[in-house]
């Protein structure tokens, strides 16, 4: 099966999304002349007396930020969603729309400006998974609050405004595409087999062990089959759990591990601070059971071959789908060998 | 109706692809400290001995280009899509793959390797455009092709690697995610109503008048109502025509000034050469009558605030859904007041 896929252009469907997405191994090759990122700045204190993210700064709103010691919440200051005002709803014809409510808010990883979560140990970014854990179970209690949105974007290149290590939380009232599109195929496959659709697929990968990258007593990481960016990976807990608020207390510390490894075989990966955004997705916070969800966190780093090129996201991608060149076994395979070393 | 959505967040419905984009109009003065793009390079001489894309040059593959005049149209030396070999199908429970066939071509504009489209007439313009027929109705015709994406990447900040005036034709065997969405749409649309979407829709628009860019007798230039770029824009015929190969041929130059204005409004709006992406969507060229099928060239351009400051798809919008600042009723009116003076 496999001499095909690593020699001729062909699509992969995600099974997740019931999308596709064209693959062209023998394009891997291909000279580059475009343009060229600039490598990220890399040198920083541990406080930085202009940055609106440290302790004891002031924020675009005038408020001061406490002196936090690990992990700290606040309200985004430019929040894209708000909430507090009457709904409204809009249906003429072809134009419609709907008010969304919702929350934004910032969570700062660590204190220590300089660092990121690759240079954070298991048991300090242990303190950010409870952050997320607190912030899914409290945002989600809200009434008008039916799905919470936790991501990071790292790195200017992913339109990261400022270093300091941190990560967003965007909850609001209805399901964004890309939750809606996996909601609809868990729920299919579950009505189907009884089992979640990330049980059964983790189950194949291990046996196959062409995509994974490590695992733990109660994690995978691995670049799934249909991976879009070139060195995209998964997080995906063994057991089946809807979100993040049930994973047992002593496996938040072996999610963390799993964040660690990740990160660190991504900065050897090119010497250099790796950017991605990365983000969970999980089970809308709607009251319903919900028992189709496997919560799964993934990466998505736009970096192709070195620090300083990356794959572009642009025409045919955007008109027709997504397009990659080298194959995610072989990216696997590279994150894969670095892991030996961590 | 128009006051709530100039004023709170809220999503919008893209009719033709069935999908949601958040709009937050309160946050489109959020101050910008992330990355700014390096300014594009203008200065070039009309022939470049070391562009492979310019007249009588070696390219990559060791063929010598032509001393071509107008529009010169070659095989992709780098193919993403390969044909001439034996399908195969993967169907391994969640892994699921299969090949896909297809030609990729590069079209180049012009031979003056200092012009963008912006530049050239409307009479320089039509060529392209009857190149794009020729090659749709061409690569259309064979067997194993049933759709055809055309499609333009401008400037190195959208992944293009040749300043050289140039676009794309990616064709395939299986309908590419964008336009299996587009197509399911207005089927579903003209099942129910006999007529086109985009027809309806664009009789809706010019009533209302609120995102017209510009418009001659045949084609309309407007940014859609769920417009996910700042600067979006999109142009459609006012008739319904499945493929721009049954363009009448009197249509051809208005369509083609249709693409000046849209690049020349593009160029001053930030003072320089304007990066996009754009692409046309069309029917399939399966050999179905596909009436519900209305073609539109669509551009999706990067930049929100200036020529450095672009607009970043990254965490929430590759996890959740594309999310804009700027209303599209605004960005329709700065480009529709720049036309007036082309
Ligand atoms: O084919 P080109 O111009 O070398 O490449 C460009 O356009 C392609 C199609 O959108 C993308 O896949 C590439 O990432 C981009 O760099
Ligand atoms: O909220 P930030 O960090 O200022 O902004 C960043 O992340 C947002 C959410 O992905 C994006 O909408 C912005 O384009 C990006 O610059």
């Amino acid at each position: 099966m496999t001499a095909n896929i690593q020699n001729y252009s062909h699509k992969r469907y995600n099974s997740l999304t019931g999308e596709w997405v064209l693959v062209s191994p023998h394009r891997a090759k291909r000279p580059w002349q475009g343009q060229e990122e600039e490598q990220a700045q890399d040198e920083r204190p541990a406080h930085d007396p202009k940055c609106y993210l440290c302790s004891g700064n002031v924020r675009a709103n005038g408020e001061v930020n406490p002196d936090y010691k690990d992990v700290f919440v606040f309200a985004n200051d430019f929040s894209a969603l708000q909430d507090g005002f009457e709904s409204f709803s809009i249906d003429n014809g072809l134009i419609k729309a709907e008010s969304e409510q919702g929350l934004c808010k910032v969570i700062c990883f660590s204190p220590d400006h300089s660092k990121s979560l690759a240079q954070m140990t298991s048991k300090d970014i242990q303190k950010v998974v409870h952050a997320w854990q607190r912030e899914f179970v409290s945002l989600g209690r809200l009434n008008h609050i039916n799905y919470v949105q936790i991501f990071e974007n790292k790195g200017s290149i992913m339109g990261c405004s400022n270093p300091h290590p941190h990560g967003q939380i965007w909850s609001q009232s209805s399901l964004p595409n890309e939750v809606d599109k996996k909601d609809k195929q868990q729920l299919a496959y579950f009505k189907k087999h009884q089992t979640t659709l990330l049980k059964d697929y983790i189950a194949q990968e291990l046996k196959l062990n062409e995509r994974i990258i490590f695992e733990n007593r109660s994690f995978v990481v691995l670049t799934p089959f249909w991976a879009i960016w070139p060195f995209e990976a998964m997080i995906v807990p063994k057991t089946p759990q809807k979100d993040i608020s049930i994973i047992p207390n002593e496996d938040t510390v072996l999610f963390a591990e799993a964040i660690s490894v990740l990160t660190k075989v991504y900065d050897k990966l090119f010497n250099t601070s790796f950017p991605y955004s990365s983000g969970i997705h999980q089970a809308p916070t709607n009251g319903q059971t919900n028992e189709h969800w496997h919560w799964h966190m993934s990466f998505y780093p736009p970096l192709l071959r070195s620090a300083t090129v990356k794959k572009f996201m642009v025409g045919y991608e955007l008109f027709a789908s997504p397009q990659r060149d080298i194959t995610p076994e072989s990216a696997a395979k590279t994150l894969r060998n670095l892991s030996n070393s961590i």
